[in-house]
């Protein structure tokens, strides 16, 4: 085979992006969040660009992972989750933290990490490996003049369609040195639908998630409802993470049922979902009950979820990205994509593979245009609230290696307290006693 | 993009080819039997090969989204599903046969076909995209100079194995003219355990398939004991077709359940099967009750299957292929591979994704022994029971040119009868009181 796509060198950044203060259930986004931008670079020459989540254990996986990748054609895809597997057994038999091997839980619902749901070795993995496979996709489709959608098979539509994410938010980061912004403050629903408004001008969307779980229920209800009247006949969607019990989940549902595309994620675990399911009326959709294939089956069997909102971040990359989509077709559960704070990288491949997938049958979640700053030299421009296939070779993005260098940089003067992502610290700024919340939370 | 990988040309060559006198539940297999080449000429002047079924109905679809491919990128995969949905309306409404259009079953275990369970026009469908799909992924390849297994994310295995497939059959074709071999009869335990023998001196087979419904179901316990006794501890299978009541594949999984790896459709539809194998104690494959993805959802539920032999001719092609690999995954079903008369264009398709798919659990069918004609310049050859994954550009196949000829003129002399695969009309040569027997048949 063509040694010229045999890996030759594979570049890991650290970086920190400037994330707004933006409210969830566990706390608010810190003033800075972690990524890792992951670079393959193949004999021929040709360098391929992924990004993924960039905390600690992820790092502490992704270096030997990308070590034991040299030699290695970037066709190797396949094979990336059993070298992952050794490279995390390596790196647990040199005792790093974070790489402990197996897939128990390492811990529940903590963190930021616990917004997707139980966090475990497994979904670990699957995050780094994301990261390199987009980069082999890219590197691949660089070197053979073809796009990566191309590389999954071929689009099956021109345009996809992304919704608005909309935030309870503060006008600002407590503290000094926090990057700003002019969106001001969102928490109440005259704030959420100005902020709506100003999304589906900017650019064009015309569906709308707000992420909840922020307020008690009955005032992110009136938000929902402001919502539908400012645009109705428009999908809404409304996302707690978890944070409500059964009856809770059950009340928002019948009082939102008549404006909702769906709700997400109301209560937490399959059990409490089932139960939601069995009585909503609505279908439920979910990015932290199904984040993985083993979670699929009883889920399934269940009913407790009629939307699985991918990320291919979640789920090992594009193929699998592509595996699921074919397993929901099969089980006739809908898909949409989930979406938290990411670059342009990622929204290039989340692009690319949703323009492959039949069953794309929502408009995707977009966390980008909270995004700031980028590290690439042409940011993705939404229109109509879509983005275009890109057609030219691999994602279709270009590394701005000086914008990618100064965030790297504010990684290394870090003193630590941005390297893992922790919203409910971040939270701590602003109200000491905070304390990621019980679920559920109402 | 890449103009050059642009489709130009679609070749449709249907052929017969010789096939042994093998015996199962229908009747037994024509002299000749009808097959299709599909050839993808692009406009950088590169030629994929593809090879599926030959019937009529099959061609009658074939037709049309040959032409509708003209002008497609090869890449344009993912499409080819909606391409071959229009082109079956568009014969449809010029009322061709057979191309019928929606998704209502065509007719239900009559001729040969019902040994794939309800014939359907998905189903149909499928199988003409199976044989496009493959000839697109051989064009990619030898175009970028990668195998086709690299184009699926890369081999996970160099060798794939697979098992011998023994059959009760005649030395001969009844009539004149008929192709002959010299492997003789095989219509009792002794004749099976020789062909056996055969099969692993030649091959180095270490797995047996047999193919029963054929004699009464002592008569296949007793062939089936006599191999465990001539091959101890080696991998057994039976597979009568789904000619047996509930009642009788209950018994005969009881008194085979020490020596068979599974049992493959002892008891015909999804009923049935769940029912076997709430008893069985042997794991039960299928390649009869689960062979398109809307029946994966009622049988998995209901765990009447434990094996899915997949078969990308079934299945709609080698990226379906693995697709349903991920889905058995998921809901911890096993996977291997059916087979039935089919040449090295084939062969060299399984062998491909076979090496792609980690949880590929059983060594796979294959029926290429007892085919003596082909369409490819140098033959597949087993070692120890295993071929190697190629990885040479596409498939790793070339067409040897005056054989195809040779066979499509075959096929153009033919006057009909050999056109559409019957194995109850070729019983009839012999036993012209032969009809197709009810199910069960015992």
């Amino acid at each position: 085979m063509d040694t010229s796509l045999t890996i030759a060198e594979v570049h890991l950044t650290p970086i920190l992006i400037a994330d707004p203060p933006l409210l969830n259930t566990q706390g608010v986004h810190q003033p800075y969040t972690p990524r890792l931008i992951v670079e393959v670079v193949t004999r021929g020459g040709v360098t391929g660009v992924g990004e993924t989540y960039g905390d600690g254990d992820y790092l502490a996986l992704a270096r030997p992972l990308a070590d034991s990748l040299i030699g290695h054609p970037v066709t190797d895809m396949n094979r990336l989750f059993s070298l992952a597997e050794a490279a995390e057994c390596a790196a647990a038999g040199e005792g790093l933290s974070g790489a402990a091997g197996g897939d128990g839980d390492i811990d529940e619902g903590t963190g930021a990490a616990g917004l997707r749901g139980v966090r475990n070795a497994a979904k670990l993995r699957l995050s780094v490996v994301s990261g390199f496979e987009v980069a082999c996709l890219d590197a691949l489709g660089r070197t053979l003049g073809l796009p990566v959608h191309a590389l999954l098979g071929g689009k099956v539509r021109d345009r996809v369609e992304y919704s608005a994410y909309l935030f309870y938010r503060w006008a600002a980061h407590p503290g000094p040195d926090a990057p700003a912004d002019d969106w001001g403050a969102a928490l109440d629903p005259q704030g959420i639908v100005a902020q709506a408004r100003r999304f589906a001008d900017a650019y064009g969307f015309r569906s709308f998630k707000l992420k909840g779980g922020v307020f008690p229920p009955d005032e992110e209800i009136a938000a929902v409802r402001a919502l539908a009247a400012a645009f109705p006949g428009q999908p809404l969607r409304l996302d707690p993470n978890g944070a409500w019990s059964v009856e809770t989940s059950l009340r928002v549902a019948r009082e939102l049922g008549d404006v909702l595309e769906y709700l997400e994620d109301p209560a937490a675990g399959t059990d409490r979902m089932a139960r939601v399911a069995a009585g909503a009326g609505v279908p439920l959709a979910t990015n932290m009950c199904v984040t993985t294939f083993p979670e699929i089956r009883e889920a399934f069997a269940r009913d407790a979820v009629q939307v699985v909102l991918s990320d291919h971040h979640y789920w090992g990359g594009l193929r699998n990205t592509r595996e699921l989509a074919a397993i929901c077709r099969t089980f006739g559960v809908g898909l949409s994509m989930h979406s938290n704070t990411h670059l342009g990288i990622s929204l290039a491949a989340m692009t690319h593979v949703a323009a492959t997938v039949p069953n794309l049958d929502y408009a995707c979640d977009s966390h980008y245009p909270w995004q700031t700053e980028d590290v690439i030299t042409r940011r993705h421009a939404f229109e109509d609230g879509c983005l275009t296939v890109p057609d030219a070779p691999g994602l279709g993005v270009e590394l701005d290696r000086p914008a990618l260098a100064a965030l790297h940089r504010r990684w290394l003067d870090d003193d630590g307290t941005m390297r893992e992502r922790d919203d409910a610290a971040a939270m701590r700024a602003a109200e000491p006693e905070w304390v990621t919340p019980a679920v559920p939370r109402w």
